[in-house]
């Protein structure tokens, strides 16, 4: 049994909380990563409470003073976590009462744990969302210029993994920036619906002191204050919405760390990664493993699970807080640091990847791939579609059996199958042919690779600006 | 084995497709829903068609009048749908060049079923969308009206379903309301990336024909053709983002059920459910059932499991296009129709719920629902708030000693534990007081709870002039 | 509203169902697949009833018959599914009333839907177990069939998906089959638990009726009936726990399928697929895509957004039945036509698996795969094993310097590297010899596989005896 | 940079790690939990080396001595972990090279970090299965203790949280335990699927060494040598079914835990929990807080989370390890931890639940709890059952209206709706001989719930032999 029993609701009680139960229901072993946003919370609340009068000046000063040490204690690692005290907001407002008396005891007044704790997630989230918005745009920064240099570079575009028409290097990294560009604007959104104040709910229902929460809510840089009590301290929605972000997010950076793999393999090759993004093996002395994108991989399923234990968590709650939300915690700043982490990863190497340019394009000229490009040729010649399809697909049928590509067949051999073939069908069967042909917006050809590069640099910019 | 081998791609094979393959790898069971939107597709990709010379008028018009006849036999029901021809696509395809001959299989000229189904799964996203804008409007609105009529009723507030607070059943109303305000921007958010349009990306990597993306995507009402061909037939985001804002509406939707389902028990006994909304039971006769809550809470789970089905889905694909994303059509119209079925639901139900004022009222009389307000009550005596917290804890150990509610105890007994209390502690003690109290924006003061469903009538009425 | 409002619970309630909420509520769409169990269960109730002397010989007799002739309307697709009577019980059982009278009405005597589905669902589980057992055993037979042929054909190993070490083919086939050989375990072990008799359990809490549990337990095949009426009604584990399996085994045959379709890429080419298991494309002609092995990965989702969605159906249901139950019969159906149609597939395609031996070969002899054994030499010779690891990384340093893989160095060459390698080393680096030293049980050596293959036979023929 | 880059596989590569990388991809902060087990398994593994000639005595000795010392090191928190050393393996495999030179690097010999770590987290999870069934006996002798006391305690049984019919609380709790060893029995089924050795399978394809798998697995306690070598490094379904276990069981304390926290609310009244148990709010001084099963129901998505977490990192993975892998522990180890402390929650706290039999009472007497007696009563007499149901439905509806119990109504009232009521069905109406009437096997008549609380002492004890 503890004897330091939670001085905060200890009244009611007869008997003091089992030990097992205390360790079991404290929360302050992962919570205390809320510290700083605590204490900034704390701080407006106070200097709120002295604007309306609740507090005297001199109270507001001892508070905010007693509370800047203590967040210098916690930084400097010398601050003394407590399970009794069972989160951080105790444990904060223990230490802060002794240090300043009973002023600190005030500063309580007109809040509870419900309204604070959803208020230090909150602050914890919008500062979250801003460094990992640093790190997106450095990758994505990093694919675009990649991308431009890469416009020329051509390579297999495959469908079901087989090789279906010839495409650019760049492009295909700019498939990759697109993925990321949609992932931006949802960051964004969520930013939108995570900075707003729940303080002032106070335990659910609001406080009866002549609380101001629009000052409160301009200290702290959030929007506005939230509409309903109730509401403001029972919902986690956010913490969804950035999960379901988080986990888009790496269902696409899973995407692309297959396709490094696949690339690394000794059957594609067509990549180096540089060697500190490898490891090795401890028996098979040959090997240079891919590691980050394995790794990147493998941690989606970590973001994916995050995102339904937190929507099992929600379901069914009534209204307002229960104590099952303080499982909200360690998902999220799980995956806080998993998105932070893999961004930072990807925003490191993408950039070192080197295309083993020869390897690539050798790829792109066998297997057919400008199969389409010569059932077009055919249809300008007035063919219809599908027609052409029928004779495209049984030239390939001959290819397969004398082991030719269609680049590789004599015109008579073209001709086995139509006559409206002509000499110029080599110019489309060509891949600078084919890639430099599809020349529309979204298409493969290097200019339009660059002129997209060009406008994800612009948007890019326009995105820094306002971050 | 079949013998009506889909006449598309059947050049290349030497075998036809195994009949139970044909049928397994078939998907026009489930996409022929999209037949509106691919009929509407077509007919904007072939006058663009026109627009750019590769058909002329005539053939457009042949293409187009074809395809309406067609969208009036799948409307009419007298369409057949044929497995062999795989999906939507080749169904309407081979229909089409049936009625107008050659012509028909010109349409697919530039394009192909990759970026086919991508954009007509967008259209058909889109006009879901809207459709539950309409009824989730139609809830918010409902919601309002009666908490605005109900502003003034008073029920006990909950956390940790104890007895926490008083709070007006009005105030509770707009705590659900202000979830759905959320969920609401969630799906204009969504809509935004919903609406663009992925045609014109062909299989890929574009197309050799002089297409003009823009033209389509303004016949076709998209905000924009998307930037990348590569990842515009291969990514499904908007999809997940769909199924992610349908399972925290849901979410939402398990919590007000599980109020519903409480508060219609015979220990709460708050409301009413009229019959219609209910059901009986087989072999109790006395049974009335919350059915609609109860499934509608179930069907939360649903909502879940496509989310985590469609993120798994897409987990390391590979780019461009693969047959797994046949997968992604039954969870989103699934996730669709039931999003829409339990918005319809309660937007029936909740304006017909009754309260039982009289029950609510007493239940927040009981379980020293003000011991809050007599806390406040010292403080503003001058008594720190911990110190305060702890004498209204001892008052309230009394009260259950001596089954008396705070209200209930006389001033002789209330002074017991603190001198500062004085014959103006009944006042705080009511729960009209207590409510009213608390009347600062977000409070459960009725004052506020008007305030607030005024500003939410006039946030719908804005977004009603933009659906 | 409907006029047709289901008579079984109608006398308490004032108003009709809704008639959107009548189709909403209603489940007959899809639990008349539950229709032969549900008459299963009826006739063995109804002998146990005639048993235990609640029905009459005669009243027996015509309940058994008119389900009889139910059934078959049934199977001749001609009996009406009626929405208002809700469910498959009572449209059988109003059925049952039409043809017999009153005596249908008896039927339900000593019993209650929530009992009556129970059982329903357990004997559809029962049958489904069956059906897939026969399909899992089906294919682990042509697994190890394949495996057998395969067992000399050498491919090189993966870890990382970087070339590690030359395996066989068979081996690897193997490898799939023990995956398989464990889900059997689990298919059977969830058996065991499905296999237990709600019936008797009535609504809640057991029936005033003088029942005979383990009559009707032992008509319809129970182990045993289940041992609490509470329990039996309300909880669905033996669902979930199916759908877990189900989740385990489309893993396993997604990691097959992943391999399967990269083993068919341009890049890897190690096997081909007959033309009956592939599709083409609308607008590649040369496109042979491996649909059968994406569609199975794809298909992964959807079995674990079953679990998910199941697991979160259960979250947080107090006992005992609730409407929410309604919501599992169509995942659950949907989780065993799925297992059921991937194993089929595979279990006709696996067998006809062509591998490329050439090309594995070819490919096993790249990248270095018999370093390991080239370690494994040095320490033969007295070096530590973590000295050998570092001279063998050397030999690869230069060996991709040089473009020359260790059994085309010289021994010269090989000898920079550590002066114990003598000419037998040659022996040791060819693959070979590298596979047939992994020669103990578990290992790739070809002995061990074709060991390994008759050991899986006779598992397999002791399991088909049982099943 | 770091200087100390693991010299296991350092020879191929010609630039160190990036010290970010080197962070991101170790392993070490969460997988030295291992450390016990692995140094388990590198012992038996020396050992099995010196058996079959590969160390001699001597070497064994030295690494079997420096192995104690090392986890003795570690037991008393003195060892010092490096994260440059990756993971478990490599830092303790330095450590002994630290101490007893040159024959520290021969333990390595015939195995790979891929097959150790897969036997370490294989005798982990065997240790925890161990412990957690001790922990879920003792809470089901807790259940079946507090249930035979509680054999004649009634209160209402829900169905769709109405009340339905007299239940007593020993069979509501005997409902509960029913799952449980359900739930125990999936545990043990998994533990078979658990203790398979994979030792011997090396990094993929077992060893060039002569070992004998036999005498490692049996020094181990391993049922038997894994199968298949690429298998073995690479699955991890007994993980996933532990997880999946786990899942279920929390689903199954989710429920419990609903009703306890609907139980201890003020509207239920049904129990009282120790103080011990529960926890206070810092704002509402009246409150007393169910937090523990509060926080076991939200546990459950986290447990729900790593389920999902682990399905999605196994799909799509190709053969045989990937770095994925290395993902799989820290869900797995919370898994653990939350089953673990979940349990021995629920086993200190559902002993000391205290019911409040009065109100239990109460509650049941109201909401025409036995009006299925009462038409079981008009069957006997001679009624048919739908019609009977009928009746009561209408008796119902007038008790509502006249605000009286069954059991209030005179005959004359009760005589109403059917003439063949007569004065002995007073004796049906009462709650006693309601639940007695139930008395056949999983019925809730007080002689059953003790009949059926006798048989699961006993297969607890049969349980308790075999652990």
């Amino acid at each position: 049994m503890s004897q330091a029993t939670n001085q905060s609701w200890g009244g009611r009680f007869s008997e003091p909380t089992d030990a097992f139960v205390e360790r079991f229901t404290a929360s302050v072993s992962f919570d205390q990563r809320l510290a700083a946003q605590d204490i900034r919370g704390s701080m407006a609340h106070a200097t709120m409470l002295a604007r309306v009068g609740v507090l005297t000046d001199d109270e507001r000063e001892a508070i905010v003073t007693g509370l800047s040490e203590i967040r210098d204690e916690i930084e400097r690692g010398e601050f003394q976590w407590s399970v009794p005290l069972e989160d951080v907001h105790m444990n904060i407002e223990a230490r802060l009462t002794d240090k300043i008396g009973i002023t600190g005891k005030k500063l309580h007044t007109g809040r509870s744990r419900n309204d604070q704790v959803a208020t230090d997630i909150r602050l914890f989230m919008r500062d979250a969302i801003d460094a990992i918005e640093v790190e997106l745009i450095r990758l994505r920064e990093g694919m675009v210029a990649l991308a431009d240099r890469e416009a020329d570079t051509i390579m297999p575009g495959f469908t079901h993994l087989q090789t279906a028409q010839p495409v650019t290097f760049g492009h295909h990294l700019l498939a990759w920036q697109e993925m990321l560009a949609r992932d931006h604007e949802r960051l964004l959104d969520c930013r939108k619906r995570v900075n707003v104040m729940p303080l002032g709910a106070a335990a659910l229902a609001g406080t009866t002191y002549p609380i101001d929460r629009h000052v409160t809510a301009e200290l702290l840089g959030f929007n506005r204050p939230a509409e309903n009590s109730l509401d403001a301290v029972s919902d986690r929605d956010f913490a969804i919405e950035f999960v379901s972000f988080a986990s888009i997010l790496l269902m696409h950076m899973s995407r692309m760390s297959e396709e490094l793999v696949l690339w690394t393999s000794a059957q594609f090759d067509f990549i180096d990664l540089p060697d500190r993004f490898c490891t090795g093996s401890s028996i098979m002395p040959q090997k240079k493993n891919p590691d980050v994108p394995e790794l990147v991989r493998g941690k989606t399923g970590r973001v994916y699970g995050h995102l339904m234990g937190l929507l099992t968590l929600m379901k069914s709650q009534p209204l307002a807080y229960n104590k099952d939300n303080q499982e909200d915690k360690e998902p999220l700043f799980d995956a806080v640091d998993t998105v932070g982490d893999c961004l930072k990863a990807f925003a490191d190497m993408v950039p070192a990847i080197e295309p083993k340019k020869v390897n690539m394009f050798e790829a792109a000229r066998k297997g057919f791939s400008t199969a389409t490009d010569l059932a077009d040729y055919l249809v300008r010649k007035g063919v219809a579609f599908r027609d052409a399809h029928e004779i495209v697909g049984e030239s390939v049928a001959y290819g397969l059996k004398e082991e030719k590509d269609l680049s590789e067949m004599s015109l008579d051999e073209l001709r086995q199958f139509s006559q409206v073939i002509e000499s110029d069908v080599f110019e489309v069967l060509t891949l600078e042919g084919s890639v430099a042909a599809r020349n529309h917006i979204g298409g493969t050809a290097p200019d339009q690779v660059r002129a997209a590069a060009q406008r994800a640099r612009e948007a890019l910019a326009v995105l820094k600006d306002q971050a």
